[in-house]
């Protein structure tokens, strides 16, 4: 029984752990879910380690929505360093997903695409973690979470 | 019983961290704080480091009041770091609260921001150390510290 | 026989991973490869530290396509600063192999870019390995990998 | 008998050690100062981690000049992350005292600026050292050094 | 018998290692060279680690041309954060010696400046292993590498 960490905030404004625990129990089944919610981005590092050294987590999905103001890039830019340290010191991935509130044009779009990319990187972290010849497939071939994938240049 | 690390400055402009354990007190009991206070933001990492390793703290909350520069905002952007860096050497959480000299419109509002900033972060703490699932109960509710809560989207 | 790790992303949209092994084959022999693809370049460092501790390489090669815009910019960042501290961990060089979109004014010559500079740094990867003393004779030689050389200032 | 460290380098164009160490000596007694000067700021760090490592101080306080290009800022921002890591490393404070020369309007203010920051950052040195008590005091009280004290919000 | 590792790169269009090991054979003996070559700057903080731990060396000079445009500057900035990183590691100096393209005017006056920036750091380098004393006279000396020593403010 493998174990995956859902780490996500209070500050998004959308229950994306919650889609992505959704999406991974529509993809498969074989692992249970640890979840961990914070206040911010910036606190979700530290909850991805201690979702593996405590709670033996095989993988996480790291879920936030920073602000558009640019204080607020400075702190997604904090906790993707955060993150990416984790995963050296533990030799596991942690997914992250990030929806920047400018990235889309109203709270409607919004809602949508962190619904979306939570859903489309919860089936990356399963694929990581039990079907890695999946993404080995499509190498280099333009995939996106959340907006249309682009699809490799022909 | 529980530790709970309040790490402040000389440099800030307004007793933040006061208010922070001020706040703990109204909020619960099972703890007791201990403090540190350093020059500026960039010592607020270390500070935090041996309130983990030699006060034996279970959280710390690190409270600071950078300026409006752009080499303030480098600064805070250090500590910050740092203060993530702390955290995943110690396996426990950090609560930053960094309250920016131009997120207010003049000194009132300021002070006013400050203090509620380190209130609500302080209940943030408390949270997370003796009731993480209020923390869980409001994934993806859109909740701020300071001004007025978002809300999630409907 | 040494191993070489070849990491790199379904996001680009050329297969350069497929590029650097092919090149990797015309240029000697003694190696095995060891691919492992990741969704995004963020997902690459800890990839390069997997195939170091788990599949025992003796040097990696990291390909990715960072976007053009500026949350991509930053990613690239991201992702490179922990490719080094990586090398840093394992003692073992990973070579970056990263082609931002905006480096090339079209799709296709984004494709040819992205398929030599996967290529040239290949036989970086090899020379680093099988014969070092490749590159110290070149030494100041003004190379690059992908556009034309610049060359030495004579 | 504590041992202080002091860091400074030959690109400053003021002895900011200098001023540090007679600070030091004025404000009071228990303590050997451990000298090590170094080319740039980006030479600190490591001057920091040896004069705890090798010469065993209790504190460092690390003196630089960054210059005002853009280039400069980037130097003096890689410094000061590098001087947060060796306190993280150590347990133990490095107060860094940087002098921007784009912070003064001229040579001369530059001069005073460098010794009068120096002068006032080796006594919170000495108060992180020996007292303590005088920094927690002062938490919130809007101190700054080399420039006025802006003071609290009252 | 003490070691000096000089790592350069096949990038820069001025044979920079070859420089400072001539001037390190100019300046004084009791020493010998390792030189490591590698492709580009971020290639550098592994080679020196390597120089570090696999060849013995008690000091490296680390040398490299960035170039002109803003993805350099940001190649540069990760290859300094990890020389940093790798002095910490090692508790040894690495001096960088780094040119950027858009320091000199043109291709002449860039190759001058890369001799003598790469000339005078390779005595920084001796003196720091061989004779530090020659540093310490030199503290608040506003010092420079390169172009013309700015000087202290009188």
């Amino acid at each position: 029984m493998k174990r995956i960490g859902v780490a996500d905030t209070t500050f998004a404004r959308v229950d994306m752990g919650g889609f992505a625990i959704d999406e991974l129990k529509k993809t498969g089944t074989g692992f249970r879910v640890e979840r961990y919610t914070v206040p911010g981005v910036k606190d979700l590092p530290v909850a991805a380690k201690r979702l593996f050294d405590e709670r033996e987590c095989d993988i996480v999905i790291a879920l936030g929505m920073p602000g558009a103001n640019d204080i607020d890039k400075v702190c997604a830019h904090e906790a993707s360093t955060g993150l990416i340290h984790v995963q050296l010191m533990a030799n596991k991935h942690v997914i992250e997903v990030f929806v920047h509130e400018d990235e889309a044009k109203n709270a409607k779009e919004l809602a949508w695409l962190a619904e979306r990319r939570s859903r489309e990187h919860a089936v990356n972290a399963y694929d990581l973690l039990f079907r890695p010849e999946r993404l080995s497939k499509n190498a280099g071939k333009g995939l996106r979470q959340g907006f249309e994938d682009v699809g490799p240049i022909s």
